[in-house]
């Protein structure tokens, strides 16, 4: 039995987590988790899951649920995510929370040794170097559960990483694949979210729109798998059904197939090295499906992967700029502050105002982030 | 540096064998070979590699390369070829013999805990349980050279078997795949041995046509991954770019992919559990293939494959009579004795005849062999 310490529960990831500790409670419990304000959906888990510990994003939600739930510990703030990060009796940690609030928590965990399932990766993008150094001092595993990253992760596994040629991951090109430069001028907030494959959260699909996702996930799968951004590739597969893949030196090329349904990494990340059986995933059919497509990236078409690129290439504090602006420029969008395509404008002269710094503290990254915030929301 | 000895080096898997050895001569040295009548590629191969030990078919064959290299030692027929398998300083064998006249090498080179590097199938197909009980009790490991059965060995890597669903073997179809059953009447040798993909040896060609191929290699998987056939299926899949797939129970599908060249699962075999290098190999681009197909496989079109199922799942000598029955159809059909059509009939007709024989001997094989053979000779 493996007890779970949830971030996130009430999100994509957190509810698909959630279906997965349901669908095995011979081998999975929830020890703990944060929600934000969904304190009706952490009623809910209190009385299904009777979990030691719960955090909220408020105080006075905490003060509410205390007086319901006496028999459970509450918390709250930034102080309760790291409290359920750090769940003493937690053997893994999946954390789901979106943005670069994720990385103190990140960083808490690794400080208590624990294994951490990722989803967050607004905490490697703006982070990296800090959270995997300070995994390898404490010998910490982090398993990616974003589909592109735990399909690299399975590819790789029995190999060696010397024979990497280069790691292939795929976009299925978003809700706009299909659009012109001059056709997403005047696109909607709900044309934005609607995503052709994936069901997820508001911030990932529009960041799929811009192809600002996939530009993440390139600096992500750098620190994970400790990859130069030379070999790391991305090829346009509209269907995701191939969800990413790795190429070794001998020419062969292992990828991880599947329906696009987060729980499969969800669970692979929660049982590895082992697996489940998980009896409600669909099976993937390709004979019914009958075609998959591939095409070449567009970098000129979306210009938010090229701008991840430098951004990671560029390193030091300069991907923490590209995440803070973009967090800020998606919040603006959705918000209906401006449109689709000033999202990539933002971001744009957030990097080229800003002066890198090398080897930045976690400070420092506080700082360049929150200044970043401050420069694009004066521009808004 | 790995010795390998080699069995049917002029063969379509023994030159590319070559190839590989030839590509890392700091990695790999030919200690011994077998070749058939091909006496001035034996030439040119013990010039270049100075084996110790070479076989040929006929005798006199043997007694005219013996006085032109003196330093060499030289066999011939059925005993040079267990000569060559049991070499005593190689380190790997790789059996790329054609027909079941690999099996008593095979069984030899098990019994002197050789590893084996198997490309031929029939050996498994006629006699699997032997080969596998033998390579048990020995503790021997047999690696697949075959391009799908080596991208299933290559996805299992890192994997348990228990949590296997199933195996997915891709099939391209063949020279015939576009032709209706009516268009096979008067297909000629030609068009036959024209396969869309792979270059191979006659015999696998005319197999890959029938479809026969990929009933073997579905005999073959049986026994190579200890799987029943209720878990192995066919796909059609034209362009052979994904050359197998394993499902696990989590429904999460693990891939190899590549071009079609058959020198990177031999040199997976060579190097397994690592990887070298193949400069030479042709890197797959999906983005200029731009589309994979995939179909469900037609058995009523492709009717060897279901005799294939049936043998194996009928077990027993059952596979003995599908593998001598299609070997002597098929050289019929080479020899222009009958038609393209008449090699399903044949096969169809000793499977009909056969009462199948439970946990055959090695003798009883060999008998029933020869028998099949008799019977379907004695029908054309």
């Amino acid at each position: 039995m493996k007890i779970i310490s949830l971030l996130g529960a009430s999100g994509s990831v957190g509810t698909q987590t959630i279906d997965i500790i349901r669908e095995h409670p011979a081998e999975f419990t929830l020890g703990a988790f944060s929600v934000g304000k969904n304190i009706d959906f952490a009623r809910k888990l209190i009385v299904e899951f009777k979990p030691e510990l719960v955090s909220v994003q408020d105080y006075s939600d905490c003060h509410t649920l205390k007086a319901e739930f006496p028999q459970t510990k509450f918390s709250f703030g930034s102080e309760g995510l790291i409290e359920v990060a750090v769940y003493d009796k937690s053997d893994i940690l999946v954390n789901a929370v979106l943005g670069s609030v994720g990385l103190h928590p990140t960083l808490q965990a690794i400080e208590c040794g624990k294994v951490i399932a990722i989803a967050n990766k607004e905490t490697l993008v703006t982070a990296g170097h800090l959270v995997m150094e300070a995994a390898k001092k404490k010998n910490v595993r982090l398993l990616p559960i974003d589909s592109e990253h735990s399909a690299i992760f399975q590819a790789l596994q029995g190999e060696k990483d010397k024979n990497i040629e280069r790691l292939i991951l795929t976009a299925s090109g978003g809700s706009f694949r299909d659009r012109t430069r001059g056709e997403l001028e005047n696109v909607t907030i709900q044309d934005a979210l609607n995503h052709p494959n994936w069901s997820m959260g508001a911030k990932i699909t529009i960041d799929s729109a811009t192809m600002m996702n996939k530009g993440l996930e390139v600096i992500e799968a750098h620190w994970l798998f400790h990859m130069p951004y030379e070999k790391i590739d991305v090829l346009l597969h509209k269907e995701s059904i191939i969800h990413s893949m790795v190429e070794f030196h001998d020419s062969s090329i292992i990828a991880q197939l599947g329906t696009p349904d987060m729980r499969v990494p969800i669970q692979y990340a929660l049982t590895y090295p082992d697996r489940l059986p998980l009896a409600s995933a669909n099976r993937l059919n390709l004979a019914s499906i009958g075609k998959l497509h591939f095409q070449e990236m567009d970098v000129e078409r979306f210009r938010c992967l090229q701008f991840a690129f430098m951004a990671g290439k560029t390193g030091g504090t300069m991907p923490t700029v590209l995440n803070a602006a973009n967090e800020t420029a998606v919040a603006a969008f959705l918000e209906g502050k401006i449109r689709f395509l000033q999202i990539e404008d933002l971001i744009e002269q957030a990097l080229s105002t800003h002066q890198t710094i090398d080897h930045p503290s976690l400070t420092m990254i506080e700082e360049v982030d929150k200044e970043t915030r401050q420069f694009v929301h004066s521009l808004l």
